[in-house]
């Protein structure tokens, strides 16, 4: 049985970096597998909600740039997918362009968090440069020939697989640049040292965070993150989502989510799961 | 003399708009005031910072996409600027084009957080069209005029400004729309309800969190908002932004703060301040 992957296309971007990784410790497994690429995160997401992929590989988090919200807000509202692996992926930005040096560059094209990665970089080197976002990294990389003073930031595979030339690379204003990828499928979680879950609270109870964090730390389970997203449904209305290092299977991690859950409106556990290592792409 | 406000540019922003109605209370109080746009948030703040401008009005957090994340970093770099006001603006997305009808419309231009905030509309009612990300809601504009299959996200005031005819407003897929904007200068903070501060804790001290905000709960202060942002020292590791329901002179808050920073590695005050009410835009 062919396994099938979804994540950000096209070829080239760094979701279908972490797609290949995954996927190659699969074939390792002796699994065989097929990587679908669709135009968005969200899109990601849904195919392997509604059952079209098996398994769907989005970003979570980036060391500099933060939580990828796109991807919180539509694991919140999907509600059935779990968590079956983390990867953790070094980020390694490259500047190409047609143009012959640094100095002809007019317009540099990327994904806002590229951009938003390398921004000393391009206001030291590239001063005179306009920047666009576009939707993918990937994107940037078709207005490479037909313009000679464009330039984009994308992966180096990405070069490689568009045959374009890297003027410099890297190029990330920080070297340790990190991004988190989650694997999620319709299967129940495999188990692991992290576990994943979300929560809201009943609207007006600010104070109710510190009761909340006191039900994990009285029992020496640590947080690893925490972040807030809003409910949307008013200003200062919180959902929480938070990654614990324990298993889901622990007595006293069951009994904090028992108490939690007297105390939240919506509780959502996304399974524990393991990290996978990866190399340098 | 004239107060001088640094907003994100040009005319026609949402944040202009905020700019706006604080110069309209600022005219109220019997002072001038200039605008200033800046092309980024980021200089924006750099201009308040470095005393090129009297004050800057920045956004903070909207309630359907949630942080503005340069916002936070760039404040938490700069360490000098202190919240003068806050002001939360109802938002009101409007589509214009000169397209006849939306069936024609086959690209929508605008910033990446009004495509977000539109997106189920634009599934539904613009299912074609191709969605291309600017860095400004106001400089999607500009391809309206050449192009007459496109349509842009922008306020009913850009429309205004730059003759442009609305096809539809409001879109945005919440009602309940609203932005908040923070208004912040080199001077000291005026006081009032709401105190705003962030902090790094020591590495690898995940646990640490839930003591932290014990230290507001057990003194019955209230927190509104948490915000992680990462440290971009390595994943994994985090600042925290905090606002609290309370003002810096009170008793049980400087005796929480003076704890506070025996457990954080730093840690920033950004200023009491009261919340500036304004009408629909």
């Amino acid at each position: 049985m062919v396994v099938s992957v979804a994540h950000l296309g096209p070829p080239g971007t760094y979701a279908e970096a972490a797609a290949l990784a995954y996927v190659s410790w699969l074939t390792q497994m002796g699994k065989e597998a097929l990587l679908c690429p669709y135009p968005s995160i969200a899109q990601t997401l849904r195919a392997a909600a509604q059952g079209q992929v098996d398994l769907a590989v989005v970003p979570v988090e980036n060391s500099v740039e933060g939580s990828v919200t796109t991807t919180l807000d539509t694991l919140w509202q999907l509600d059935t997918l779990q968590i079956q692996q983390a990867l953790v992926l070094p980020i390694s930005h490259a500047l190409m362009s047609r143009a012959p040096n640094l100095e002809a560059i007019q317009t540099v094209y990327s994904h806002p968090q590229a951009l938003a990665q390398c921004q000393g970089w391009l206001e030291r080197f590239l001063p005179q440069a306009q920047l666009v976002p576009t939707n993918a990294t990937t994107e940037a990389l078709k207005y490479l020939d037909e313009d000679k003073t464009a330039g984009a930031i994308a992966s180096s595979r990405a070069a490689q697989l568009y045959n374009l030339p890297i003027l410099v690379c890297p190029i990330n204003d920080y070297v340790d640049n990190y991004t988190r990828f989650w694997v999620l499928s319709l299967q129940p979680a495999t188990g692991g040292s992290c576990t994943s879950l979300a929560f809201s609270v009943p609207a007006n109870v600010p104070g109710a965070l510190a009761k909340l964090l006191q039900v994990f730390a009285s029992r020496d389970i640590n947080l690893s993150r925490i972040e807030s997203r809003p409910t949307k449904r008013s200003l200062g209305d919180y959902l929480f989502f938070i990654d614990l290092e324990a298993n889901t299977t622990e007595a006293s991690v069951q009994s904090a989510l028992e108490e939690l859950s007297t105390y939240t409106e919506t509780l959502k556990i996304f399974g524990s799961y393991s990290i996978l290592p990866v190399g340098k792409l």
